[in-house]
């Protein structure tokens, strides 16, 4: 893949704000923008030390733009390692739209989303994972999400990768010396030494690969359905979560205006809870948005949470409930403790494990706590704190480790077995592929387009 | 107003983006960054030559935050003219705020909205109609809003006020000369000068004043209401002119989600479509927000688009709909000329000037032009696009203006009966403090922080 255009896009969110940045790269970047700013001193951008902030203003022709900071990174000491330019104008809409089009009338081409980041990989300043981090980053919701996010920008679970690869490597150039020279007398590496060795990789990348399940809710939240007939307590429930434990309410960009992502924050956990306007609407979940729908959103949840009032007895609606969420992860609130108890708890168990039904008043906010414990430990699963800090988030990436997994499975079987090296050969080559789907060095121009495509524009 | 805390606040707009921007300016600024920012290259910030953009990373203590460039602008080369940072962070919601947190703990307070901007000009980097102009420019809607609002922020009209006040300087001085040396022969300013020298700063100053009601247009939208009974083609018409002409959509932050401000640019005119949310249910905007609504958002409007069916005779709705509109600046448009014409235009007459009548087809296109033509001479009436380029958008300076303008009228007519100079003295005086709120010379402090208000939080 060889670079040779130059790439342009508004860098900063969009909307109100103090400064809107526009960031070009690629060779023609600091021509581009030479043709279009003026500085204050007369001189030009390169008359300056790379790095430096050069205060004028963007003219079309005779005709002026903005007053803007205007700053060349060369190449490779940029974020793209391309030379770089970044002009910062007047925040909100027409300063960056303007310069934007005058940068394309240059000669600059729009970047696609995530080019820029894109080629900080294709140019070899970071590799696949660091770039994932990269949108990982700007997405995070919560402080644990955005801290594995910089962890994993930092390099730790690319070393890690790398740290693998070279174990399979230097098992792979005993194999194959062994493979080449069989007539040869040397001691080349013993079926047990290569047995032992080989465990001690598959149990290294069966313990990263733990961790994913956990990962993937710090960077995608936990899909949360809450569910119940009219009056049960949803509400109170959500707005007592809510309010204390609210993280970000955010609109999603390019879907309808009514579709809210509203995170709660539970000890570290992002919960993500879906449909949350279907919800809010207590009154007629399950009526409302029909039976078919309620499946599909409860088909898509890593959880739900079901209500019941405890102070009735159970109803058509709440076994039509119950078995709906049949299969899925489930807490069972049996809400209004405070009240005389009528409900028969027997029939609930039924359905749902025992473990995993709470007494709450939401009203007298009694058993809140008692949830937080319940989801921290489902998440967790008591395994995950105490590891090492590099976690995978990425369901690519477990993906990918998955597969490492097996073939490290298979290598261990065929040793076992004492097979002909050469069958050992491929498995350990496959390991070395499939960690190498991890940080980019094996990896199609399909799949690049395909994880850069979800990044936004400008990064 | 002495100034001596360091404020902080994040420049950039909120939301997903590449690149996120925490500004601090003050005299500590330059301090805190280096307590939480550490160079790739181990260097302080302050080894650096300012306005050098340093790769490395914020930190809290031990714990790395985000990556980041950082620059260091020194006052008075910067902003506000005081020591300026900003840091350049990942975008998305978290890094931002965990590094804005990190400079408020290190000893920066929140800054207020438009702070920034404020100190630019108490300490003299801009006068305040070019403060002003900061939030124009980034609030502009259309290219001529965004022209208007960059030509008074390069200080046009800053000069046109200061090349006023040295008119009333100069009158001012001979006068006071006058009345200080009454018993003095020399040859002293002659009434009939003065009366001259007047009447031509009046005429300057009316022809600037003649700007506002378009400027005031082009800044805010020419806020507009269209209305029509059900079916008479209202959606038909809008999505004619908003497919081709649509400006830009913008959420109004701080409101409920459902009001939405729809710009529409008719020849560099931004029309502000009021209340669309009511008027795409096209249906039954009267009926359903009720009489008392629709009144309301009919006072509040600069124009009214009324439609009615041609092919059809006017019903009661149609009367209710005039009566209600009576006093508005009214332009008829009667739809559906391409069928047979039912409709009697002599009762339409009655309640709207003959000239504000216009027949289209908003299903075939027809007459479009004509609803343009009419909204363009009523927004320009012949006079603006034909005069200087310096045009007063801003109600505050046009009431200033007005004060300027009456104060001039007094100071002719004073002149013209020959009063005793310490009257024309303190007229002189008035002209030149009204002229004063517009540069902000001649401000309190109250006024000040009433318009800096309207900016938003990191300008």
């Amino acid at each position: 893949m060889f670079i040779d255009d130059t790439i342009a896009a508004i860098a900063t969110a969009p909307g109100e704000g103090g400064i809107g940045i526009i960031r070009i790269s690629g060779p023609e970047a600091c021509d581009i923008a030479e043709e279009i700013f003026v500085s204050m001193s007369g001189k030009k951008i390169k008359e300056y030390p790379a790095r430096t902030l050069i205060y004028g203003y963007i003219a079309d022709g005779e005709k002026r733009i903005d007053e803007v900071l205007v700053a060349f990174m060369k190449g490779p000491n940029s974020y793209t390692a391309e030379d770089v330019i970044e002009i910062n104008c007047h925040g909100g809409f027409l300063s960056v739209k303007k310069i934007l089009e005058l940068v394309f009338k240059k000669g600059a081409r729009p970047a696609e989303a995530g080019e820029f980041t894109k080629r900080a990989f294709l140019n070899g300043r970071i590799d696949l994972s660091q770039a994932e981090a990269v949108i990982d980053v700007i997405n995070a919701k919560t402080d644990k999400a955005h801290e594995v996010a910089e962890t994993q920008l930092e390099g730790s679970l690319s070393k890690k990768i790398r740290d693998f690869r070279d174990k399979v490597t230097e098992l792979l150039a005993q194999v194959e010396v062994a493979i080449d020279y069989p007539e040869e007398d040397i001691e080349f590496i013993a079926y047990s030494t290569l047995e032992e060795k080989t465990a001690e990789l598959l149990e290294e990348i069966k313990e990263l690969y733990s961790t994913a399940d956990s990962g993937k809710i710090f960077r995608e939240g936990l899909k949360t359905v809450i569910v119940g007939k009219p009056n049960v307590g949803k509400s109170s429930l959500l707005n007592r979560i809510l309010g204390e434990n609210r993280a970000i309410v955010t609109d999603i960009p390019g879907t309808t205006r009514d579709v809210i992502e509203e995170f709660v924050n539970i000890r570290g956990i992002p919960l993500k809870i879906v449909d949350t306007a279907g919800i809010r609407e207590t009154d007629d979940v399950v009526e409302k948005i029909g039976v078919e729908k309620s499946k599909a959103s409860f088909d898509s949840a890593d959880l739900v949470i079901m209500m019941a009032d405890s102070s009735r007895e159970l109803s058509d609606e709440d076994m039509e409930i119950l078995e709906m969420i049949q299969g899925k992860e489930v807490i069972m609130l049996l809400n209004k403790i405070d009240l005389e108890q009528k409900l028969d708890e027997e029939v609930i168990k039924k359905y749902v494990n025992e473990d995993n039904i709470i007494k709450i008043s939401a009203l007298q906010n009694e058993g809140i706590d008692k949830i937080h414990d319940k989801i921290e430990s489902m998440v967790y699963k008591g395994d995950i704190r105490s590891t090492s800090d590099v976690v995978i988030t990425n369901t690519r990436h477990k993906d990918a480790l998955y597969n490492a997994m097996k073939s490290a499975e298979d290598a261990s079987s065929a040793i076992a077995d004492r097979m002909p090296l050469d069958f050992v050969e491929v498995d350990l080559k496959n390991i070395w592929d499939y960690l190498g789907h991890i940080n980019g060095d094996t990896v199609t121009e399909d799949l690049l387009d395909n994880i850069f495509h979800n990044f936004c524009i400008g990064k």
